[in-house]
C-alpha cells in the first residue's frame, strides 16, 4: 500500500472539484491511499478548518500527507506551503489553517512554487494536490520549495483569569450535535454562559434527556451540551460567546 | 488488500471526528481499506441506522467489518458490542443499531471493555474503531470481549391483517428521493394512505411524470413514489403513517 | 493495487443505497479502488451531473472506471450504457450524463442487458455496479453489450455573436462558493448581466472584498464572481441567466 492522502476542504462534493484533485493525485501517486476527512467545511471557514486539522493530524500514521485546501486568498500573494512535522506532512495555504502543525519545535516549511499555467483560483488541484502526491511518493520535502522562516499562525484565544477567581473563555466551536466547545480545560466545577450556570459532569448520561450539561470533551475541552437534544440551538450559544468557568470549591 | 471496514455514524464530517477514527483504525490496521457507508444518518436516529445497515451489510464481502456508530447512550451503561454474523463483522452500540446482524442463527455477540482512558463522549474513536481495527487484522472475536446473551434488538414493526381484509402497515422511511417506504410486501393490488388509493405498478416509467404510483422498492418493500418528484413532500407521508395493502382481486 | 472505479450518483448516501453499489463492486471486483466523486448531485439532475463528469473524468489514470448514476427514467425504455473513451470507461444510463466520453472520435458504446431479476428502481446496484466491477477486473467492454450507434448526447449551449458585437450566452451552473460558471470563453473584456456590466480580471485578489469581477474559472469558462461572497445569492443570478461578453477594444 502506498502512503495515506487526506483531503480537507470546503469545497462541497458536488461540483467535481474535489474529483478533479483526486484525479491528479492518483495521476501522480498511483498507489497513494486517498481518505477524505470533509469537504464539508463551511466556505472559506480558516478557524474552523484549523480545529478539524487540530483534531485529525496526530491521529493518522506516520508519513500520512494531509492536504487541506480552505483557501480563501488563492490567487494572492499568500504562499501555498508544505510542512514536514512530527512525522507528518501537510500542505495547504499559508492562511493559519495548518497552524496546528506549525506549533512547537522541529517543524519544516518551504513556500512552493506556483506552475505558470496554475489556475488562478484552483490552486488545490494545480498547486497542493501535485505536491502532496510527491510527498505520499517519498519525495523529500526540502526539495519542493524554499524555507518559510515565519508561516501565519493562528491559535486558539487563551482564556483570561478574572478578578473574581473564574475563568473566561469562549465558545471556540459548535459541532453537528450543536455541542459548543469552549476553550476551557478542567474536570470539576461549573461553567456560566449569560445568567445560566451549568455543572461539569462525567458524561451525558448523567443528566436526564434534555436537561443541560458541561462536560470534558473528546478533545479535552470543555463542551456544553444537552442530552440527546442541540445546545446550541436550546441555549442560542454561538461561536465567540463569553464562558466562565467557576471552579470548584 | 487488508479487510474492508464500512463506516455509518451521524457525525458528519465537518467536525473532524470521522477522520479522527480513520487515523486510529489506520494506525491499528494499515492495510485495512476503508469504505464510507454514511456519516449523514440524522443525529441519534438509531432506526435510520438500522434500516441503512440491514439494506448494505450483506451486500459486502465475507470478512467486511462494518463499524456503526449511532450512540445516544455513550458514556451510559449501554453496552459496547462486536458481532459475527453470516461471515461479516460488526461493531457498535447496544441499542438495536446492529439489529439485522443480531436476527437469525449463528451469531456471535460479545460485549467490549472500555479502556479507563477512554473518552465519556466518544467511544467511536476510543472502543469501537480500535476493536474494528483488531478484527480487520484477523483477530478471534473471542478474545475481544465476553458473549452477550439478550442483546437489543428493534425491528421493522409487522404488518396487521385487518378484518375488512386489507392489511395495515405504515411508512417506515422517506428516503432522500421522497420516496416513502412501508413495511408492506406485495406485487399487486393498491395501497391506501389516508383518502388516497394508489396502485402498484412495477416501474416509475408505468406512470406520467409527477403521477404517483406504488411499486416494489430495491429492497423487496411497497414505497410510495411520485414519478421524478418528491412524494413525500407533495403527499405529507411521514414516518410512522398508515399504509393499507388492498391485495387485488 | 486493482483499477479505480469513482462513484457519482444523486443518492446521497445515508439511505445506504450507495453502500449496496460498494458492496456489489467490491464482492465482484475485491481489488478495485473505490472513489467518491459525489453523491450530492442534485436528485435527478442529469445536467449538473455532465458538467461534474465533465470536469473530472479526465484527470483521472487511463484505465479509471467511472461509474455514473443519475437516473430519473431508470425502469423505463432507457438504455444502460458502458462506454470506452480515451482510454476511460464509463457505466451510467443513456440520458446524455455520459455525454463529455461521447463526443469526439473514438468512443466505444454498448447497451448493457439487463438481467431479469434486477429491480425496476435500482439499476445502479443491480445493473451499473457489476458492469462497472468486470471493467475493473479488465473485461472487454465489446462483451458487456451490443454496440450503440446514437447514445443521448447533452451539450452545454453554444454561446450566439449579437448583432452589436457582444456575445451571448448564460450561465450554466452556480458552484457551492455561489460562482456562475458561464458557456462564454474570454480573458479580457466584461460580462453584462442584466444592467451590471463587471470587468475580467485574472484573480479574485484583484479586486475589494465584497466586490463582484469576472475571471476564467479552472475549467476555462468565465466565471461571475464576488470575493469572498456567494455571487449568485448577492446578484441573484441562476441557472439560465443570460450573460452578455463584451470584448476588450
Amino acid at each position: 500500500m502506498g502512503r495515506i492522502v487526506t483531503l480537507t476542504t470546503d469545497f462541497g462534493t458536488a461540483d467535481g472539484y474535489v474529483a478533479e484533485m483526486k484525479g491528479v493525485l492518483l495521476t501522480i501517486a498511483p498507489d497513494a491511499v486517498i481518505i477524505d476527512v470533509t469537504h464539508d467545511i463551511p466556505p472559506q471557514d480558516v478557524d474552523f478548518a484549523r480545529l478539524a486539522v487540530e483534531r485529525m493530524w496526530l491521529r493518522f500514521p506516520a508519513r500520512t500527507v494531509h492536504l487541506v485546501v480552505v483557501d480563501p486568498g488563492v490567487g494572492s500573494a499568500r504562499a501555498a506551503l508544505a510542512v514536514e512535522s512530527r512525522e507528518r506532512f501537510l500542505v495547504g495555504p499559508d492562511n493559519g489553517v495548518l497552524s496546528p502543525a506549525l506549533i512547537g519545535p522541529g517543524a519544516r516549511v518551504v513556500e512552493l512554487s506556483v506552475p505558470a499555467d496554475a489556475s488562478a483560483t484552483f490552486h488545490g488541484r494545480d498547486v497542493f494536490a501535485p505536491v502532496a502526491a510527491l510527498l505520499a511518493r517519498g519525495d523529500d520535502i526540502a526539495k519542493l520549495g524554499t524555507p518559510v522562516p515565519s508561516p501565519v499562525v493562528r491559535r486558539t484565544p487563551e482564556p483570561v483569569r478574572r478578578a473574581d477567581g473564574g475563568v473566561e473563555g469562549e465558545v471556540v466551536a459548535i459541532d453537528r450535535f450543536g455541542n459548543a466547545i469552549t476553550n476551557l480545560r478542567a474536570e470539576h466545577g461549573a461553567v456560566q454562559c449569560g445568567s445560566r450556570v451549568i455543572a461539569i459532569r462525567h458524561s451525558y448520561a448523567d443528566v436526564e434527556v434534555g436537561e443541560a450539561l458541561a462536560l470534558v470533551g473528546s478533545g479535552g475541552a470543555i463542551e456544553i451540551a444537552i442530552r440527546n437534544n442541540d445546545a446550541a440551538r436550546a441555549l442560542r450559544l454561538s461561536r465567540g460567546d463569553k464562558v466562565i468557568l467557576r471552579p470548584a470549591r
